[in-house]
């Protein structure tokens, strides 16, 4: 096992998506092939509704981790292109589930699916496309890929649910949060980079590094998504700003505002979360509270933390342009305000 | 391949479920208790809402069907458990979500999870027990049986999003209707007969007749339901009666007497299926229509002959009191009125 220390960028030089847009591109264009062939039925609402949100600008970024980790492997052969379809029929899945649970307006800078198309249809389709990836795992054929994305799966619907339950409630603890963003976002990460190292048959250590690669950045991704929600100097995001506060979403930055907060200010976060302080002067007495006690920035020095723990994870590889380009790609998750 | 005569029950005797309970007795309690083991999370609303209606006096039909098959080709092992309860998980999952989407009130004779546990949980809670069945199949290893089951589960939800679609829509007509019930009610029943002879290695042949049994069941079964709807002498189902006629569904009784009935009637049934008349007194008129037309009967007639076919799928197994129990099953499916 090689454990090179990854290179660092040059100092001051911003963190791009560049080369791992560039390192996948080719992968991601078959990907791609698979995806819209594959939301295809005879039920044309299917394919209106999925494609609402698959054509709707989202970045790919759970299978283009398993074409990036393809890649990193050296792996020549064209399994991962239905698989990573299959990742990301997943994630789409949960979307759609997401947004009739939340009752969002908006997703991805648009009106939701569930405001287009109506809670029904949306929940119907989620579950169509979640079979749709099954099947597309079933073709592959590899019961050891079938058990990584049915386990993270199966994670995943956990997640929501502890989610769901925590909603509103001021005393979940930064350990809890953990524990759902780690189920949520970060197991389909990790199971999505990992996959890339079955298929390309490489050691069970490398397996694992991938896998941690996936899960420290899925944890940091979700992390800097939840910061953002309360960052006066982020840009507009694909969903609505504030949404988290007025679904009294426990989120990092209000675990850290109300346990750093006086007993004045933890008054307001037990009102406001509990749903009796949802207006626009409540949200930014909130962003005030957030801020005050440097929450924002906390949130985005864990997420920095949890990327370094990615970056290193993969270090068991030798260096190439794949792995410097994951390791890039990590830095600018937690970079970036949008 | 034998042909024999499947015995037909003396004159006049009411089929009974009795012989199908006591051939799979033995092995319901097993798939049982794989059920309720594998229900449990960390996350308790996840047992709590999916034991809501696992505990909530099912009948555990599917699941069944798996059973009796694996008797009728006289399976020893045990494997056939768990891909039970993955068959009953799925079917639980798409109950959930068809309350979340119908806006149900009342399943199996009591108030559905959607209304105790709200739309949220439910439709995650679904997705949990969805992808614990893809677990428990994939535990089981078999890429054959993975194969029917995940191309099922898209089936039934290609169904679902298809009956959506035909709800309020006066001009379904009985094929589109068959197309839907074969979707979303058929192609569970066919594949949980399948999967027996899959894990007891028996023919191609053996194999498709247990598909053929269980899926013209399967559609005798929905027909016999979508009858009982609008059956006056029916017993109270355990969802309230004249639901499908509020919620604007096409199921064959309305088809038949929207296609019988006079102008006058016709404008009736646009009116009704629309969403306009919806009241008790429409429901009774409507009720009067259907029986005018004997709408209920050509509706059990239908169902009769689907049965039918189920039990002459099965003559190619040699006569055996597993073959007997389930014919019998099926008559009864047929015969009911609750």
């Amino acid at each position: 096992m090689s454990a090179d220390v990854v290179p660092l960028r040059p100092r001051g030089a911003e963190p791009s998506l560049s080369p791992i847009l560039a390192l996948t591109a080719q992968g991601m264009n078959s990907v791609n092939t698979v995806i819209l062939d594959r939301m295809q039925s005879e039920v044309p609402l299917i394919p209106a509704l999925a494609g609402h949100l698959i054509s709707g600008g989202g970045k790919r970024l759970r299978p283009m981790l398993t074409v990036a980790g393809a890649e990193l492997c050296g792996y020549q052969g064209n399994r991962h292109h239905k698989l990573a379809a299959a990742v990301e029929f997943i994630h789409t899945a949960t979307l759609l589930h997401d947004d009739v649970v939340d009752g969002s307006d908006l997703r991805r800078g648009k009106a939701a699916a569930n405001i287009v198309f109506g809670n029904p249809a949306t929940v119907l389709v989620g579950d169509f496309l979640f079979t749709r990836a099954f099947e597309l795992m079933v073709e592959d054929g590899s019961l050891k890929v079938l058990k990584i994305l049915s386990r993270a799966s199966s994670i995943i619907a956990e997640g929501e649910v502890d989610q769901l339950v925590a909603q509103r409630h001021i005393e979940t603890s930064e350990e809890r949060y953990l524990s759902i963003i780690g189920s949520k976002t970060a197991a389909l990460f990790a199971a999505a980079t990992r996959i890339a190292a079955v298929v390309a048959e490489r050691s069970e250590a490398e397996e694992l590094a991938l896998d941690a690669y996936g899960r420290n950045l899925g944890i940091a991704f979700q992390l800097v998504d939840d910061a953002i929600d309360y960052d006066s100097e982020a840009e507009e995001s694909g969903k609505g700003k504030g949404d988290d506060f007025r679904e009294g979403k426990m989120t990092l930055p209000v675990i850290l505002a109300y346990a750093r907060g006086s007993a004045e200010e933890r008054k307001f976060w037990q009102d406001a979360i509990a749903g009796f302080r949802t207006d626009d002067e409540d949200l930014a007495h909130a962003v005030t509270l957030i801020n005050r006690h440097d929450c924002v920035e906390a949130t985005r020095e864990r997420a920095r933390h949890y990327v370094q723990r990615a970056i290193d994870a993969i270090a068991v590889f030798p260096p190439s342009a794949a792995r410097e380009a994951m390791a890039e790609a990590a830095l600018f998750a937690v970079a970036r305000r949008y």
